[in-house]
């Protein structure tokens, strides 16, 4: 089979390339950059040197000559190759954020700034969220054509850690939920910023794009279709940072519980009636989650770390409450490049084709 | 003035000495450490070569010989010298958390997991946080004997961060208040361990004692007294996390806010209200900062960022408020050895003494 | 086939766990660990949950069922394990230094302090760099029982970018080969130590051991060989340092070269001349390895990076020749702990029981 | 006295400003910059925040209104601001390279690919290096409207650590001598690039411009001066590398000793009689450098880190011999932002005007 990637030049193109060249039952790469089209992959990633050998060719011949495509691409420039998969009846997936909505655009052009120029393939597509939408995805793929808005990094590690609680009814019924998230400096692609300069982000930690930071209806419409409250979303409250560190995300997500447990004044450390409620939570989230098999509901006492998600397609979820009993804590960790990103695209490519869910996705996390 | 620090070999201690070697009204230092005495601190911190000659002693010949005295040991280890301290009148420093709570001992016990042993100093000492108990502290020097409780690295950025919202009447009567901070791994002191062993937290973020951080009382008794509200403390919920850099602490800080806004269905970005809002608020902040020499509230656009404050004395804040306008979110950046331990220590030093405040501490930090 | 490892919870033994987990010809793995036994495995690395589910035996079991064993333990430890391995006809591959050397133990006992307690294993072991001695450990293993001593991590490194130099002619005759080694923290093991400390070693780069690193015979024994003069090797400087990375080792290596150019005085930018002599060195290095897997000569013009090898058995090889023309300067990148250490270990399975020389081993590196 | 900088909005000129800004004979900061002419220089660097006030203006304004000029501007921009300053009798310190070697022009040309256009003003400036050029600098104060080239980093902490060796004779006639050095990301500079975009350079490590780094005929000009031998220098190969670190430049050079110790065959560890050779050393490398300042010869034992002299003007150097006794290996640390730029730049201010040579100097470098 021929995948194809219009984008690949870039870090999730990149990262996409990598894991698709493993994959078992892909024979080919197609693979498309604007910028550098005409060279070889390697020569831009030399990393891949022997590895991938792909030249870059044009979007119009990935298009042409693939079972499946990829688009890589910046906010706003994916509906025009949808379009043209879908009316060839290629599978799409999508890593920018333009399939993420499947409404008539209002949210999406209040956030990105732009309406939709082919409004009704949005209500085609799919939001490619496998543990939450896995049966959609399925039916997609079962029209033909599918289009999958493959999820942002940043929703797609607090919707998981969040989903058992909201879906569960764990969740108390009203109060604001806050992720407060650490990325990786590859969140912010492969073109060189002041900000992801190296002097400017080592050794330093800082939040950016505060109250304004374009995944957040992502996070509360999600909230909203698991709590099936679509008309009254949930209050969400979304903070990422920048840690120096390559990949990963690591989101600390706030969730008031239902609980009649009266705070101790002033606070005292956690009584065996909170530690007793915990373990319940954590049974439930070990449940829920028991037959995905990129999820790893961590044993208590262990903490998500980016570092132990790294390279890999998991999500490692840690369980937690505060000394008062009153608010869940859940930390999430994924690699932004693959669970966020690449790794999730060929996981949605796995179900659209009748795969096994993890071929080519099977990489154990290394310890460092 | 010869200033004696009992405890110079650990990363505060060593720290206190690099900033107290020069101070213009220090003219000597008195070091002891339990683990190296008889040798020279610059064999175990080579960075002093040149710079700081003396010997390490033992804390004995420290109380004797010195006008002030700082402790960096770990908790539980400094009431004795302290009551020697006391009885002889010199001003006791101490940097560990044995008398950051002036109570009966109870919150100490229940968090610390021992009794104090010298019930009546505890009433006598001062909370060491100047741009909170400047008079207190002040008061104390005049009676001679000061002992003084150097305030946490975490409660420091946090208390900070948040007072002006409290003591304003800004934050909302009842919300809970969420601090989510990050911390560089200079906070773990110098004993090698695993946690901090390069492999295991370099490239990576991860949270650690979530639910059950010995600093939550400290934080929620600061925020009782700063609202005045002792008999009912807010709820305070407090998530520490490792990050990958040497020194540093960002807190971000959830602060309801006093507000009838209705929140958008789903999220929009911010709105001029909210927009003006933000405005109002961080006027106020402005205000409440303006003759505090250590205290920077950021112009707005500007994000605290821990790199910023490496190796000074500072407090950079930067003031938020979220998409609907009902969280106010600061973000709060120390460095945690000098702000969050010895650069505070000095402060209250200079409180102390009637010298100028922030001599010793006119370090500007560096861009990198 | 059964896989068993001796020493499984240091960082290269979970290393080895990790390749081995995924490796095609292995169905299963009996693990060991003196301090850990009884453990699982992912109770000590988190990032192996629901990846290798092996609980740690002891080390007689792992001989008893084992197909193969690896040994990775400290210098001393691994020639019982060998004498059991061997009489039981099972290959014995020892990533420690026990097995390097196959002379008399002379070397080993002047470095590593201690002699021989089997010494007549160690005629029959085979130094294991394939890519230098395939054809004796094929031999070895035809024989069967065959002892393999892995190499140290920078005498990989180096010979691997002195090979074709030395075995080419194209070094000059006599003079000193000087290597200068970066090395990445996880080198030095999973116990932590002040060296390793995150604040010790992070944001710093610094030399250890200068002049008397015990890899140093084992580079030069290696370099006699290929050259073929054993009686008076050459004289080799060996410089290793420690730089804030976790894997990877990036050796510079100073090759001086039959070259009648004499220098320009002062210098000069390189000649056309030198520009020629490089073209045709950098052809006879590509040449030279042409059908090795797992050796990357790069382009003129590109740069071996520690970072674009890491998690792979990759060893990147670039070629430089100084501005005078008289000296070749080789890079050399590996992963210390797949290349120079446990990948390689997997090589050398593979070679012994003639699966394809990859299996188990095409990661393909990432590029962040 | 009123100090001005222009180009004061890069890395070196912003860490002039810092290191300015607190020196106690200087009462103004003149600022200029092209690109942010009309904003204060806190705007670019909010780390100066409270600290330096100082709004950026024109280089003209600059040089009307300076008691000294610095310069810290790409190569070739420096000449016609020496010439105003020197007809004004205004000491200029140019941190580029424009003035850094005195001969007629043809080596800069050839490795700065431009002719000098005030040839003369050349064979007035002074090489400044200090403990190497102390007098020269005091001599050209002397006469008025001094023009110092301040060195490179690289051959700052190359030629101080090679002085003594080349000075006192210990080096051998007529080797070659390397320079291996590792230097922190901030040495490229303000301007974001794909080579020091965090995740291109963090976690690696890597060799650049190797055998044609602009710095070689600096490095190789020195020492010809040093040893003395003007028509015949010494053959000299340089070979920088990028590690991830903010600041810090680690070099590790190795001299030819005289010698006439025959080596091991193989090696062996080192023999009695190079210990006591390398005391010798360490003793005449601590004795040449016992009255300079800001030169740290280390105890036999210590290593040379880039950390420990990080915000420093220091240069700490370690001594060293190969196993076999015959090749000097020195190590030598320098921050490459203060001694090796902004504040060897105030080392010469302070020479000029004969104020006491630390002044403004006096930064404890910290531990971590």
């Amino acid at each position: 089979m021929v995948a194809g990637i219009i984008g690949a030049a870039g870090y999730a193109g990149s990262e996409l390339c990598r894991l698709l060249a493993s994959h078992a039952e892909v024979t080919e790469l197609k693979l498309s950059s604007t910028s550098f089209e005409g060279q070889p992959l390697a020569d831009i990633y030399p990393n891949l040197l022997k590895c991938v050998n792909a030249v870059l060719v044009n979007a119009e011949q990935v298009v042409e000559d693939s079972d499946v495509v990829f688009a890589a691409l910046p906010a706003g420039a994916s509906e025009a190759y949808a379009k043209q998969c879908h009316s060839k009846n290629i599978p799409f997936i999508d890593i920018s954020a333009d399939f993420r909505f499947d409404d008539d655009g209002e949210t999406y052009a209040a956030w990105y700034g732009k309406p939709y120029t082919e409004p009704q393939l949005h209500s085609e597509s799919v939001y490619g969220l496998p543990e939450m939408n896995r049966q959609k995805i399925k039916d997609a793929a079962c029209k033909g054509g599918a289009i999958i808005g493959n999820p942002g990094c940043y929703p797609t590690s607090i919707t998981l850690g969040a989903m058992p609680a909201l879906k569960l009814g764990i969740a108390a019924g009203d109060g604001t939920i806050i992720a407060d998230s650490a990325s990786g400096i590859t969140g912010g692609g492969r073109e060189p910023n002041r900000s992801y300069h190296f002097p400017e982000c080592s050794d330093s930690v800082s939040p950016y794009k505060v109250g304004c930071h374009r995944h957040t209806p992502e996070i509360s419409r999600n909230f909203s279709i698991i709590e099936n409250r679509l008309l009254k979303p949930r209050h969400v409250i979304f903070t990422p940072h920048l840690v120096p560190m390559n990949r990963g995300i690591l989101s600390t997500i706030y969730i008031p519980l239902k609980s009649d447990i009266a705070h101790s004044t002033p606070p005292r450390p956690q009584s065996s009636t909170v530690q007793k409620n915990l373990e319940r939570v954590h049974g439930l989230y070990t449940d829920f989650y028991k037959n995905e098999y990129f999820i790893r509901v961590l044993p208590l006492g262990t903490y998500a770390a980016a570092s132990r998600v790294r390279q890999s397609n998991y999500c490692d979820i840690s369980v937690h409450i505060d000394q008062s009993g009153s608010m869940l804590i859940i930390t999430s960790a994924i690699d932004n490049m693959v669970k966020g990103a690449a790794g999730q695209a060929v996981q949605n490519m796995n179900i659209i084709f009748g795969f096994k869910e993890n071929t080519g996705l099977q990489a154990i996390p290394a310890a460092f």
